[in-house]
């Protein structure tokens, strides 16, 4: 799978991209990062990208032509299956998007900045428009990271032990059991028994309970769904 | 303000906070980063951290002990507002939540990695947990960098513009309406007339007007709060 970042920052995606799970990804050719300056398609001499918003207003705005002609660029090299602008009014990531978005082979990434982008970026070139939570940033950068890291660990092989990723929380509707590791008494708070018993059937059955009883306290919404 | 973060990949951190906004806040000594290395508090010799969870199942859990110690050092030297840790079934973050934590003063924020961390440690020292969406990661570190970018822009001074902050996405509780900029005619596509109308009254109802259809369109959910 192939990711093209499209930023005016590429310096911040440097270390996320470069520890890990999504080094390992790489390393093992299932992943691609590709990130790609926005000022290396800006025509004037000050390689400036933004201009001051129509109608007034606080904040700049990044313009059409240099996202355009990245985009254009990309394009001609390969098919892509969709072009995502990461935007606070995007669809909400959750688990199913990450799902389905790690079965495509070519994502391009656009990361707004200062206000936004120009609207006609959205309405001529985007197919999706992802928001990572209802909180802003500033920035698109550290979500895309988010959307890469969510997606790539979804892909085959990326994760060592490929049980990990389905016993996720969500992936099954609802959040995960506690989990606890030694010592099993740690300063006088101890482990549940249930949890040392050997068991397997029973402890099976109390992580089914507590996961419904997490759930039900923390997101019951999750299991209205 | 001053934010701690535990983890055991400090130099995934680096660059999201050496750039942009979060490098210009720390330079104005408006907010201080200091991100900790977990291992640093391993007693073993090879600084595992981690161990196998109890009962059985995938993935290693943290353990208590270096977060322990890591945390004990910290409450040692001054008081904290809140320990956060970063999780999946957390109380989902929002624009309130990171008004809220923008009025605090210093704040230890745990990243979790592989399959989480002992729940005794968030029995014990956790005073919130947070989540910044419905998707799983490889670990809290993007998340946590989420939650300090989502803070700091919040602090008066550090946006250069005070107004900023105040009109983005979810502070009204809608949607952004469409940004353009120059030019006003890109290959054909041109910007709404109105926006180069001059008339401040009528440009600030349109926008009123778009805001409110945007956000009827794509949340609604938003409205009903």
């Amino acid at each position: 799978m192939r990711f093209d970042i499209i930023t005016v920052l590429p310096a911040l995606l440097e270390s996320p991209f470069a520890h890990s799970i999504l080094q390992r990804a790489q390393h093992k050719n299932l992943v691609e990062i590709h990130v790609h300056n926005l000022r290396d398609y800006a025509k004037n001499k000050q390689k400036s990208v933004d201009d001051y918003p129509y109608g007034g207003g606080s904040g700049m705005v990044m313009q059409i032509e240099p996202f355009a002609l990245c985009i254009e660029k990309l394009l001609s090299e390969r098919a892509y299956d969709e072009i995502i602008y990461m935007t606070p009014d995007g669809e909400t990531l959750n688990q199913q998007i990450a799902n389905g978005l790690s079965t495509k082979q070519n994502l391009i990434i656009l990361c707004g900045h200062y206000k936004g982008i120009d609207q006609r970026i959205r309405d001529i070139f985007v197919t999706k428009e992802i928001s990572v939570g209802d909180y802003v940033l500033s920035g698109g950068e550290l979500p895309a990271a988010i959307v890469v890291d969510a997606i790539s660990r979804l892909i085959p092989g990326v994760l060592s032990d490929e049980t990990s990723a389905l016993s996720d929380s969500f992936q099954d509707g609802l959040l995960d059991a506690p989990i606890y590791t030694r010592p099993a008494d740690w300063r006088g708070h101890k482990v549940p028994e249930i949890l040392l018993s050997g068991h397997e059937a029973k402890i099976a059955a109390w992580r089914d309970q507590q996961q419904l009883e997490r759930t039900l306290a923390r997101r019951p919404d999750l299991l209205n769904d």
